[in-house]
């Protein structure tokens, strides 16, 4: 099968189709999304070798358990080592032997092919067409926000980066009827947003403060400044993005205004494909562009560029 | 009336007792604490001028209200505007325009004679000595996480400092029932709660981890180290202490393991005179020395000395 493999660069290579393991499903990949780790990781990032790629929608082509074949998925891309403390919490996404799909031991989805354990899917509803379907995981990671602070009705809440994850986590916590703000770097980014009734603001010249909540989704140093500028006292910081370097800061403010700050990873993928579906969650206007498998180093390249949103990878049908 | 001054140095001096204003109490001190803010005080944190000392136990002189007039009190320590949103939340300890009793633009407790609005006072119970009343501060502040965050029954926590109030957030902590560790650096202070069922350690040689919550006592960049290697992947770093200067830290390992940073300051005062009452927490033993006011410059020096825990200041019956 062909594959978007990383070794030192990225290239579409042949290799063989991968041969599902016990309680594993063997995925016909559909449509893939390339995420900003991506891009990361062939820039170095974890150091990572093989097929890259960890969103996706597909279908179960085989499968010890008759039940999902054919079925239309997406799946988890955390894969505990199922025997310790924290997997039997259920925290499989935090085992400390965890593979991740297309990030850590474990070849991702810009492929034809690829192969997750049954445990980590999900059955695609019929209504939910693949090109919302392939956003399911980046709109987990988004609802995980909800998963750790109690965003109210009332809330004043501010987004930082108008990236993808940025404008999704604006249509995410829209739907708490809070009154949310972003801010970015991008007018037509922030356009995305401004039309469904978000406030929109230029990072430069941001100033407002006495925020709830404030999700940090930049990783730069300018973006955690800003939130510790913009968060109340006893309000909640969100750390969205991961940062390229070490930062010098002084945490005694955070102790006398009892700040909280949380660092926020993977989500729960029942909810997202439940606001997908029903399209409470849109984020169609988020595609830049589609290519093909055989483009897909062109494709990689092109998500790298400043101001680019999403871009999705189509799989031959026919291989 | 005699007082502890700072002024560039800590001196006695003899000032005219103050007024109480609207809505504000006069209260003769009985018993004073010194903390440890009140030994950075003298070292230029905050650049407070005025009388020293917020933890105090008195009784009532003077109130508009003769409900008051006799009894005994303790009194919270943050003074807001009273009209702000954060005051009007409930919230007047993080009021940006607050004044703090011997911290902030308001005289401490360190003196004959004190003056706090009405709302700051809690009667003390008759069952409670003077000597246990004065801890009702710091006892309040270690109660805080409680207020923070959820330790269960079945959680493993650390406490990293041996100091006052590492030792107090112990005796407190230790009432959930959960599997309470502190790690320290001084044998006559880890016995204190070893003798009550804390596990103790030794800092220099501490490498455990997978604690569900830790508690960072210390102020140092090495229990900041601590306190993030030894927390579990999403547990909670609880930060009681503010910090000398800036340190250096990339925290992409608190997003990728979804860690809880929260500051944590002043707490419940009612709480705090429940267990101090009934004696669920007893920090007798805390109590390094007492002083009478005339010597309240010495009881300032040696409080700031290295091993000490709770010194207390005594006001002379006759004033």
């Amino acid at each position: 099968m062909q594959a978007l493999y990383f070794d030192a660069e990225a290239r579409l290579v042949q290799v063989p189709r991968p041969e599902p393991g016990e309680g594993e499903a063997l995925i016909r990949v559909i449509l893939a999304g390339i995420c900003q780790t991506d891009v990361y990781l062939t820039r170095g990032y974890k150091a990572f070798r093989g097929i890259l790629g960890h969103e996706f929608v597909g279908r179960v082509e085989a499968a010890a358990d008759p039940t999902w074949l054919g079925q239309r998925v997406v799946g988890e891309i955390n894969i505990g080592c199922g025997h310790c403390g924290l997997c039997r919490q259920g925290l499989s996404r935090h085992c400390r032997d965890r593979r991740v799909l297309g990030i850590q031991d474990w070849d991702g989805a810009l492929a034809e092919y690829l192969v997750l354990p049954l445990a980590n899917l999900h059955p695609v509803p019929e209504r939910l067409p693949d090109a919302l379907a392939v956003f399911t995981e980046p709109v987990a990671a988004a609802l995980e926000v909800l998963e750790q602070v109690h965003i109210r009705p009332d809330s004043r809440v501010l987004v930082l980066g108008d990236g993808k994850l940025g404008l999704l986590l604006a249509l995410c916590l829209r739907l708490t009827g809070c009154d949310l703000h972003l801010a970015g770097r991008h007018a037509k980014k922030l356009d995305l947003v401004a039309s469904r009734g978000v406030t929109t603001h230029w990072a430069e010249h941001f100033t407002a403060d006495g925020f709830d909540v404030v999700v940090e989704a930049t990783g730069s140093l300018a973006g955690w400044q800003t939130a510790v500028a913009a968060v109340r006292p006893r309000g909640t910081i969100i750390l969205k993005s991961t940062y390229p370097g070490a930062m010098e800061y002084n945490p005694s403010d955070l102790v006398v205004r009892e700040v909280t700050v949380a660092g926020s990873r993977c989500g729960p993928f029942a909810p997202a494909l439940r606001l997908l579906s029903r399209r409470l969650v849109n984020p169609r206007r988020l595609i830049s562009r589609v290519y093909p498998l055989s483009r897909a180093v062109e494709a990689l390249d092109f998500a790298g560029q400043q101001g680019v949103l999403k871009v999705l990878v189509e799989m031959a049908v026919d291989g």
